[in-house]
């Protein structure tokens, strides 16, 4: 048989930064210390609480398929959550629990994007988004955004961008991979835009929770960014419990789905997925009670020391953090004062640094060549090693 | 906004035995006793050798991403099972773990479907695999099969239904809702069909180690089907861990892929779904021990003796089984000597008789109104009183 994929495959790129890791894990079994900051996976385990409810569920036997939303329970524990912790009315009814964040974005876009149309995102972002777009057969364009507007689109580049063909906008906040937020008044700005224009507005709040006040700030004093939920009923909003909740593996999200979509998405699942896990979604009860919260809260105060400790550490060996990094755990430096091509940067670093961080190439087209992605997902010590071996490498 | 979903959803339809599903509910809570023959889920509990890996793994902490096509230990130790029980050498580098073998079907279709392209199916089938194939804008094409093929496609009808549009079949071994398998000499006919045409193969194995000999052999004389993988390594095969190992909830399947074919799937697997459930992958590695097998093959046994219980019983009443049902554990009825509408006489089944059971309209348009399902998925004693209901209400 000849070798024929869908013509899509050739839009879909790999992880690029998999290269390195592979490289890494050669050097790590030839007995190098690696120091990984290109993981975007929180460095805590699950917690406690919420592993025990795993754990009595399957013994318990709860394992067998859920409602193709999800357990009716879960939904309306995820409601309460909106009301208390943002005071915000979102009815059970419109959550759809799901296969991770990415199971979300599947859903969102099986039931929204028709082959042709096409949807802005912003540039530099989280890869897999426009891939899964272009999986369902949408066209991804890019809004190249930059310091000048904190790398989030505004309403003025919406307009400029927009086009007959265009359907809708996705925007992330906290963003992936420059921690970036957007304010309330912002949302609801492009929100306006996308009505007026008649297009979809989905919201990726993934990194919702890990949200850190400037360093001025005493610790402590930690606010949630806004949630799109509170600029409109309209808008399709995208969560996770893999990065604030620390479920990475469990592979558990949440949608909140305007109304009228909500039958869509309901046969859609049934259909694509037939449930989330079921043991998951037991263990995700347990994400809300206090004990939980607590947890979740000391370790998001560590996020904050961590970036405290990172950001002006890389900013004095010259790699500028040219966005306000306010949430999320990336840092993404522009390099290009220390060099004209961040993936052999990258791999320098690793080979002779022992430091692996992503390189742009990871997050779009726009300029991938002079940034580069610090995660401050490992401790303060390691981090203070990475910045000494950097510095021993950039001969500061 | 506008209501404006994406067109596919036109052709995607809900599972229309929800609909008897949420009235059965109704009819339980107000102290009607349903026996339930609808549901396609083992009723036996996740043997406690899985769970108690599953546990093992929570308490460890062992619940990280883990690489996109699943924990190498895992692919490695499916790959012993099919050399240890087909007699089959099937890479482990060629298996890919899922979410599911909805995860997988969704992979395969992502990688292989074009716009347009038309996809053969059997029809009576699974609905949601033409519903995820339009997913990603191919277009299921049905050919309708009956009791002279039984229930299954052959080359003949390939050559009939094929046209330059023609991308690929999709046949599943033993069949949903029939229970019919097929030989390897038929696979591998299909397969060569397939070549010639220069399309694509996909088997559906989901209900593989759910097969049993005839009423007449003894009992322990059950023999697996033969796995599309002896037929050649161009077919993509398809597996799940939710039926024979009776883990649903979990939602873990498989994929054999055709090497050429790997790189793809992997690149679509890490931007879709980053990974498929670390606990429930870790769970699955004690799926293939003796112990959990032979708890397996008790189970088998069981589900064999139910079939042979109740094939028989139904055709007393007139619900003729004109498939050869030899695996999974379904009955897939020809009702037309009793009804001329399988819908309606689900719906009054349920009503006046208490036995919940899918009619012909959740799997296709191939006569429909003349076929129900029974899923003998309920202990003899049940399924014995739901013959007895039955007889009283078809008044045998």
């Amino acid at each position: 048989m000849t070798y024929r994929p869908a013509r899509r495959l050739a839009d879909i790129e790999p992880f690029h930064v998999v290269e390195l890791l592979t490289r890494a894990r050669q050097l790590e079994s030839g007995g190098h210390d690696i120091i990984h900051m290109e993981v975007g996976e929180p460095d805590f385990p699950t917690p406690e609480p919420i592993a025990r409810a795993a754990i009595r569920a399957i013994e318990g036997g709860k394992t067998l398929y859920t409602q193709a939303l999800g357990l009716p329970e879960l939904r309306a524990a995820i409601s309460t959550f909106y009301r208390e912790r943002y005071g915000v009315a979102v009815p059970a009814g419109r959550i759809a629990i799901t296969n991770g964040a990415s199971g979300a974005l599947n859903l969102a876009f099986a039931a929204l994007a028709n082959p042709g149309d096409e949807w802005l995102l912003a540039d530099p972002g989280y890869p897999c988004n426009r891939h899964i777009l272009r999986t369902y057969e949408g066209c991804p364009v890019s809004i190249p955004v930059g310091p000048e507007s904190n790398f989030q689109p505004t309403p003025a580049m919406l307009r400029q961008y927009w086009t007959d063909k265009t359907a809708g906008l996705l925007v992330a906040s906290p963003a992936n991979p420059t921690g970036t937020l957007l304010t309330l008044a912002q949302i609801e700005a492009l929100a306006a835009t996308c009505r007026e224009l008649q297009g979809h507005f989905i919201v990726d709040e993934i990194y919702h929770g890990l949200t850190y006040a400037p360093k001025e700030a005493p610790e402590g004093n930690e606010t949630d960014a806004p949630t799109a939920c509170a600029a409109g009923n309209d808008i399709w909003v995208i969560n996770s419990f893999s990065k604030y909740f620390q479920m990475t593996g469990w592979r558990l999200g949440w949608m909140v789905i305007p109304e009228t979509y909500v039958r869509d998405v309901e046969k859609l699942a049934q259909n694509l997925t037939l449930c989330p896990s079921t043991p998951a979604q037991h263990a995700a009860l347990a994400a809300f009670e206090p004990e939980t919260i607590a947890i979740l809260e000391e370790r998001r105060a560590e996020f904050r020391r961590r970036r405290d400790f990172l950001a002006p550490a890389l900013e004095a060996l010259g790699l500028r953090v040219t966005a306000r990094p306010e949430g999320a755990f990336y840092l993404y430096c522009d390099c290009s004062a220390l060099s004209d091509d961040s993936y052999t940067l990258a791999r320098d670093l690793l080979e002779k640094a022992g430091v692996a961080a992503t390189p742009g190439l990871d997050f779009g087209s726009n300029a991938p060549e002079k940034h580069i992605r610090f995660a401050y997902t490992t401790q303060i010590p390691r981090l203070a090693e990475a910045v000494e071996r950097l510095g021993r490498y950039f001969g500061r």
